[in-house]
């Protein structure tokens, strides 16, 4: 791998910490939360509360959805920012957002505090060039059918135009189980840790899909060693305009948050 | 499949002929040839007028090249699409070239008559409204990983944005098997005719990635009904700067032609 | 590949020819017909008689049936070979069919012209070693997640113990696609004449797993240079006990016939 | 799911208890060890004791090998499980053995406390029947492409003969992953819990491939509710006739086991 990955490879022993706010990322187990897309004002600012209570440390929700139909909800775009940004306010929660063109970075980093490239863009070369430039942390999940070394290739990507900020995401392949959505792949959390310098999360309701799934999988993630957990809650799921099966709802991730927090805890006694 | 498929759905039975020249798209069975990538002038002239020679229809060539690391050969730019200007000027042959940012779809539509969408970008969904957008056909290939439904959503996305040229390009799919670079699914072929109106054309360069196999699963497509080919042809191929290993040379092309021209004629008598 | 392939390896020179009465496959185009299943003796009689008179050149019929299902049905056992005996009495077609067990090889074989070890039984090395002694062709599948590497040193078992007649049938891979019920990987037609000496076949019906891409996927494997097909067909496919959708009746079957042999013949001018 | 999988949705509710000696596998959670195959008395018993010593609840090692290759060690057949039968002696442990031919099932229970069946014979029906009608539990692993349903629907054939005490073991899938041997699919443990009654246990050294993958995993198995581990020993893995990268030292082992228990026991108070 050593060519390709000669940033990756270099560092590999000096493990990136990153810092957004009090945070710091790689070091600190972290969960970020939130709605799978941001609908309306209401919904985002209430679940926003609801993870900032139960002891999340980032808000997710997307304001851009790369959805496989055209005739799908595509997200709300500016006006989705501009409520992530009201959210950040009342919850000091900073904000991950997904960005799906090349044009929109700039101006997306203007609202965001980590960018994040889906599974579906994990190799548009261009987008990835482009958040590489830019001055915000980037949240890179692995591709649904790519290998280890192509995810870390486009990590190298990111890294060699600079940007040093990068954070893996584990979040399920697609292989030919049914009964889960993705199958959620937790060696990589190892892998990573042994190939890279760069810290790796595990997203458990894309790679589970099914809500019954997550708290196992949170539980062995975090065994496995993962820095943190990206997961999916809405104030009120049965109305969700995605994602309905996968989201937890307020009072469902206050438990899963104590069961997380507590093995994450007894971990450095092992 | 209906609803997310309305466009294709409604369509279905009256097949989309393009016209480029004198060249009908879903009528005619066609010949795209040329090399991976537009290294520089001579190497695309030469291999131009070899191809053209040889009987292919349209001339194709990479100027910007998705590629997996950072450090490979990234293509031309605009350099190679003027190449292409030049070796379509000396040979009539129209352009078939890769786009893969949003951003470049206006000014690269001046040079090209066909707009590629490469495998890794089949599920990029702001590339695939901005090719809708633009007044030139757009070949799109099937993502590695992708399902026909998928695939077919992707196309809509291209024909619900008003650009009613699609045509689809099978290129392989990733399986288990390690003989061929991909697992060149010809059964697409029939499928889609069976669910779309659109033209659907078979890529066994990459879909093979062996030279030896790129005649036998061309005549195979030739058979299943494919309406065209898309070959990789290099004037030199040991010099190639990538895909060494499934560029014809101009010999071999002119012989792989005169195989497949005659097996397209029989098949009119089946 | 070589060391663990040494007989394939060794003999890759000579094409084996396999000779059935006065069939030799390997040579002869060849086309192997019948139901999925035995079901009775009047399914099974009129079905021969439809497929010899349409030009088939053996027949296939399973008495013992390797299902998902424990409560699915298993197949008639000695009763389905003693019905198969009557077809061939009554046809002169030789018998194709499936052995599970490892125990069953040696009474099967006194009823068999050609033993088939299905994909699920690949590498079913007991099985294997067991056919390897018969005296019997063998037809073996490829396994569904099997990579060509693989399912050659499955045939090379059978070589190793003293059985020189293997005919090796694509039957399809599992990948994500849905539209068909297997991907029918036609590449492994060209690669198993570059890697061996061994007849190849294709089963384009367990292949797509529906009725109208049997044809299409046929006459592309004719192209591809396969020796044969093995298709399924059944005297009354709505009444059938397994695979409805992908069995041929008997006049789908002769039209069929028609265009295969037609093709077979013009390939031969190519 | 419900017809097929009848047995083991009548008994849902009802937890399986396996019971071996002072073991109830399904209720206490257990560790087999031990090593790939029986290679010779002194790597046997070594290993069995050292097992034993770090705490291990059962020896694992193979008589019987289904090897890809024809030239690959087989395995020792009966003078392997006469050695199985002199480690269990001197060191109490019950013995897990693979059976690979329906042939052998009788007389390789006298030596076995669990019959093993591979994942490339999970669905050879026929082996299922047999072991279905042995007194003996079975440890039934998951094939190596084969969904959840597929897995439990061969449970269920081992239950439709009357054999109750089927433990089931996921060992890894095929996927397009090549850092690790095989992807281990975690998120089997808990979905086997949700639709059955039966223990499941996990095998992180075929899973992985990669000595140090094995800890992490085998952790975040225990942590995602697993019933127990299967982990491949060897007295000394350098010299090991397979295997080789994924077999622990006794003083690997037995720093492994102090993790796994502990962890093991924080669960409970989780």
């Amino acid at each position: 791998m050593r060519k390709d990955l000669r940033l990756i490879s270099q560092e590999k022993d000096k493990k990136t910490i990153i810092e957004i706010g009090d945070l710091r990322i790689g070091e600190d187990f972290m969960v970020i939360a939130g709605p799978c897309a941001v609908e309306n004002e209401k919904q985002t600012i209430e679940t926003a509360k609801a993870v900032k209570k139960a002891g999340a440390n980032m808000l997710r929700g997307g304001a851009f959805k790369p959805r496989t139909s055209p005739y799908a909800f595509q997200g709300l775009g500016l006006k989705g920012l501009k409520i992530l940004e009201k959210a950040k306010r009342e919850t000091g929660l900073p904000i991950v957002t997904e960005v799906i063109d090349s044009r929109d970075v700039s101006w997306i980093s203007e609202y965001a505090d980590v960018l994040q490239i889906g599974a579906r863009n994990m190799q548009n070369f261009s987008l990835l060039k482009e958040v590489g430039k830019a001055d915000r942390p980037v949240l890179l999940k692995r591709g649904m059918y790519s290998t280890l070394k192509e995810w870390l290739s486009c990590a190298e990507y990111i890294l060699s135009e600079g940007n040093k900020n990068v954070i893996l995401c584990e979040r399920g392949i697609r292989t030919f189980e049914t009964y889960t959505r993705n199958t959620l792949d937790l060696s990589m959390v190892p892998a990573v840790k042994e190939c890279t310098h760069l810290p790796v999360v595990v997203d458990p309701s894309h790679g589970t899909g099914r809500k019954s799934l997550i708290e196992p999988m949170s539980l062995a993630a975090v065994a496995a060693g993962a820095n943190g957990l990206i997961v999916e809650v809405h104030n009120n799921p049965e109305v969700a305009m995605s994602d309905k099966d996968q989201q937890f709802n307020p009072e469902e991730f206050l438990v899963f948050m104590q069961h997380v927090r507590k093995l994450s805890e007894m971990m450095k006694n092992l």
